[in-house]
C-alpha cells in the first residue's frame, strides 16, 4: 500500500476474492451484477476516457480498479482525489469482473437522485425524447450523438432501458454521465408539458406521409425542439404520435426499411444543428 | 420428408449431429465457424427479413435451417426454390449453431466472385470508401445506412473487416448482400482511379481545420462523390488524406470527440442526398 497526499490511495490487490473489489465483481452476471438498479445500483465506467468523463460528471466515483498502466495514464485526472485505486494485474481483474476487460480500468460510483423532467428541459433549446428504446447500445449511441450534435437534454418516456447500465455508459463514451437526462413519471403527460413550454414536438417515423426532415426542421426556425423517437420495429405509440406536433420522416431510398433508431435520431440532431 | 414441386424440399431433422446441418454448425466457434473466408467461406443470413434479402441478392442460398413457424412466414418467398429446408425445433437449432438463435431461421450461401472496384463504381453517383474499418457492427451499420440513404456502392480499402461475416450481415439487415461492394487490390491507388473517374473525394475527419460538411457537399453540387471514412480512433491514414480532394468535418459541440464511424458516414450520406 502506498499513499500520496495529492493522489488516490493506491492499494495493491492480488486475491480476486478480496472483498474490497466487490463493487466490481461479476459484471456480466445476470443476477449479481453491481450495476443493476435492483441491486447495488452502481454506475460503472470502463476505460480511461470514460473514467475521465465520470470524474467530470455528477457521478463521483468512490473506487477504481485498474492496472498500473492505466493508473499512470489517469495520473493527472486523479490529483486531489482521495479515493482508493485498487491496483491489480489484468489476470486478477479478469477473474474479478468475470471476463477479460481490455480497457484495463474501472470506476464505480453510486447513483445520485435524478432531476425532474421540468428541471432538465428548463434551459434547453433541443431535447431528445425516447419512448420504448430498450436496447442499451442504442441508448448509449443516442447519448453520444446527443453530446456531439448539440442536444441539451434527454427525456425518457415509458419502456426505455436504463441509461446508467454499464454497456450504455460504455457505448455512449461516457456521455450518458454528462448529458442531463430525466425520466418521465406520468408519461405521456410530459409531452404536453414540453408543448406548453414552447417545444415543437417532432415525431420521427418511417411513415411515407410524414414531412421530410429538412422541411420540418426549417419550419421550427430558432424555436425550441423536441425530437421524439420510438423503438425500432414498433416505433412510437399512437398516443404519443397524437400528442406530437409534426410527424417527420428521413427521406430514404426506395425499398429500404427504417434506419437504426440512434442513426435516425443523429440525423434529426444534425439537421437541427445545421439549421 | 415431404416435397412440394413449387417449394423447398422440407426435411425434418431431430438429431443435432446430422451431417446435413454442417453448414450451420458452431456459428460462434472461432476456428470452425462456417462463415470464415479461410474455412468454408459461407454467407449466413439470420432471420426472416435477412433471408428474404438474401433470396433477392446475388448470393443464392443452397440450404435453410429453421423452425416450422419461420417456414410458414417464408412460404411465399420460397415458391419455386428447389433447395432443402431443414425443419428443426428451436432446441435442436440451438445445439447445432451453439447458442440460442431467437430469429428462428438461417440460410447458407456460397460466396460468389467479387466484382472489381471499377465495375461497382461505373454507374455510381455516390460511393462510400472505407479504410481500416475492422469492426463488423460498424461495417453492417454502414451498409444499412448506405442502402437507406442512397449510396450506390461501397469500396473497401486496406484493413477492413469482412462484410460477409455473419454479424456484419445481420447488423446490415441484409443490405451487405444487396449494396454492391468491391475490395481494393492496389490500395490506395483506387482513390486515384476514383478521382480520374470524376469523383470528388471527401475525407471525413474530426480535424477542426476541415471544411464543414454542409459547405463541402454544396460545393460538389450534382457531381460524383466518394465519402471516405477511416476507423474510429486512428482515422484515415496520411497517405489517404493526401489523395483526397477535401477534408470534411461534421460540425460538433465543443468538448466532444468524434462520432461513431457509421454515424459520421450516415450524416455524410444524408447531406449528400439532401443537396
Amino acid at each position: 500500500m502506498s499513499r500520496d497526499a495529492n493522489g488516490p490511495d493506491i492499494q495493491d490487490v492480488d486475491d480476486p476474492d478480496d472483498p474490497r473489489l466487490d463493487d466490481f465483481r461479476d459484471l456480466n452476471s445476470v443476477d449479481r451484477r453491481p450495476d443493476l438498479p435492483s441491486g447495488k445500483g452502481l454506475v460503472i465506467a470502463e476505460g480511461v476516457l470514460v473514467v475521465q468523463r465520470m470524474l467530470a460528471s455528477r457521478f463521483r466515483p468512490h473506487a477504481l480498479l485498474g492496472t498500473e498502466r492505466r493508473l499512470v495514464e489517469l495520473d493527472g485526472d486523479l490529483v486531489g482525489r482521495a479515493l482508493p485505486f485498487y491496483r491489480a494485474s489484468a489476470d486478477v481483474m479478469a477473474r474479478v469482473v468475470g471476463f477479460h476487460l481490455n480497457r484495463g480500468v474501472l470506476a464505480a460510483a453510486r447513483r445520485v437522485p435524478e432531476p425532474a423532467v421540468a428541471q432538465v428541459v428548463e434551459n434547453a433549446g433541443t431535447v431528445a425524447v425516447l419512448e420504448g428504446v430498450n436496447d442499451h447500445e442504442n441508448l448509449g449511441s443516442i447519448f453520444r450523438n446527443a453530446a456531439g450534435l448539440g442536444v441539451d437534454a434527454v427525456v425518457f418516456g415509458s419502456g426505455c432501458a436504463d441509461p446508467l447500465y454499464r454497456r450504455a455508459v460504455r457505448v455512449s463514451m461516457g456521455h450518458a454521465l454528462l448529458v442531463p437526462f430525466a425520466r418521465a413519471t406520468c408519461w405521456p403527460h410530459e409531452l404536453t408539458m414540453l408543448k406548453e413550454a414552447g417545444f415543437r414536438l417532432l415525431a420521427m417515423t418511417p411513415d411515407a406521409r410524414a414531412r421530410p426532415l429538412p422541411e420540418a426542421m426549417a419550419d421550427v426556425d430558432g424555436g425550441r425542439v423536441a425530437v421524439v423517437v420510438g423503438a425500432e420495429g414498433p416505433g412510437l405509440t399512437p398516443a404519443t404520435l397524437r400528442l406530437c406536433d409534426t410527424r417527420v420522416r428521413i427521406p430514404m431510398s426506395r425499398g429500404t426499411d427504417s434506419l437504426n433508431v440512434a442513426t435516425a435520431a443523429a440525423l434529426a440532431f444534425y439537421e437541427r444543428a445545421r439549421s
